[in-house]
């Protein structure tokens, strides 16, 4: 059971690494078995299809996002400041992937979206249902932040929307340039977006991270 | 000639066709050929390998939606309105796209750059040019309306960034929920990122197109 149990969490480590380095289309499951060091009978076992496997990964990494994701927006600090650890807590991530493999790889769940919500139904809804999750947690927070008059934005499911979406379009940028640095805007792009006074004025005109001295 | 000339218009119009359905590792020189009714010979001499067909499906997909940019960009209405009706064409595009093949195929721009910046330096470059030019374009009009004190954003290239991630960012999900109303957030958001006024009040504090009333 040992061995049968590690051959399943082999496989799928693998084939998130390998997706994050070359996408979905690109791998077959003889080259997903052979990085995973399990023979390919071993894969049916466990999945019917690459599908399969594809989906088993996408609920693997968003477990642990979403855990990741609960932690920092359900915390005791102000609703603004949840948001702006996410954003922090992303850069942290594409820049942990990026020391591992020397390329910033993205967002699984946004690099899965282009290259195949528009080709497998299966694996759209799954992406739809992430993507709805993640939208319904930072609205939570940005109603909180309403309730307490730090932001004016009208529609909390709208504004939470364009938040994620930001999010994913920095989060390409920061892909196409392997520059993690590109994240850096999140914040006040995010308060620009939320109708929000900014928790220090300088940050609303200035695109720089808070400076901080070490002389 | 006049046929030699048309087998490498079939051939990139075909690849892009393709691209756009199924990514870019998805397909090969053969079926590429296939689609486009062209033998595999002709490919070769025009295209050395399928990474120099998909710059050239890139260059001329680019050289089409510049034109379309400059002209909307350029025009003699006010900056702002230049940029929202920016958006309206990105969604008329998508929309366009929709009905022709049944599903919102995204930005080619931003689909390759998810799947394959990562993968090829030479796609990498040239998407980040393409992407550095689309912002350019967006920053001019941004310092017009900032002379105009129609918007208060301080980093105009900056903001111009932020305007096209938010652009990616919207598309991603009009990919993902084959719907381009995800696309109306485009322009109250960008007010809001700029620092705009509305040009009517309303539209920022909602987030509802303007209702035209047909009773």
């Amino acid at each position: 059971m040992g061995r049968t149990s590690d051959a399943k969490e082999r496989i799928l480590s693998a084939a998130q690494t390998l997706i994050e380095l070359r996408g979905y289309s690109a791998l077959g499951v003889a080259e997903i078995c052979k990085a995973a060091g399990v023979p390919k009978g071993s894969f049916y076992y466990f999945f019917t299809s690459k599908e399969d496997l594809a989906l088993a990964v996408i609920d693997e990494h968003w477990a642990g996002q979403r855990g990741n994701w609960h932690r920092i927006l359900q915390n005791d600090d102000p609703p603004l400041q949840r948001l702006r650890q996410l954003f922090e807590a992303t850069e942290a991530d594409q820049r942990a992937g990026q020391q591992s493999c020397g390329t910033v790889s993205g967002c699984l769940f946004g690099n899965l979206t282009l290259e195949m919500s528009n080709q497998t139904e299966a694996l759209r809804e799954r992406l739809q249902q992430i993507f709805e999750a993640q939208v319904d947690m930072v609205e939570k927070v940005i109603a909180e932040a309403r309730e307490r008059d730090e932001v004016t934005v009208a529609d909390t499911h709208e504004a939470a929307r364009s938040v994620v979406a930001q999010l994913e379009g920095q989060v390409l940028f920061a892909k196409l340039y392997n520059n993690t640095q590109r994240l850096n805007a999140l914040w006040t792009n995010c308060l620009a977006l939320l109708g929000a006074a900014a928790p220090r004025p300088s940050s609303l005109t200035t695109d720089e991270p808070s400076a901080v001295s070490t002389g």
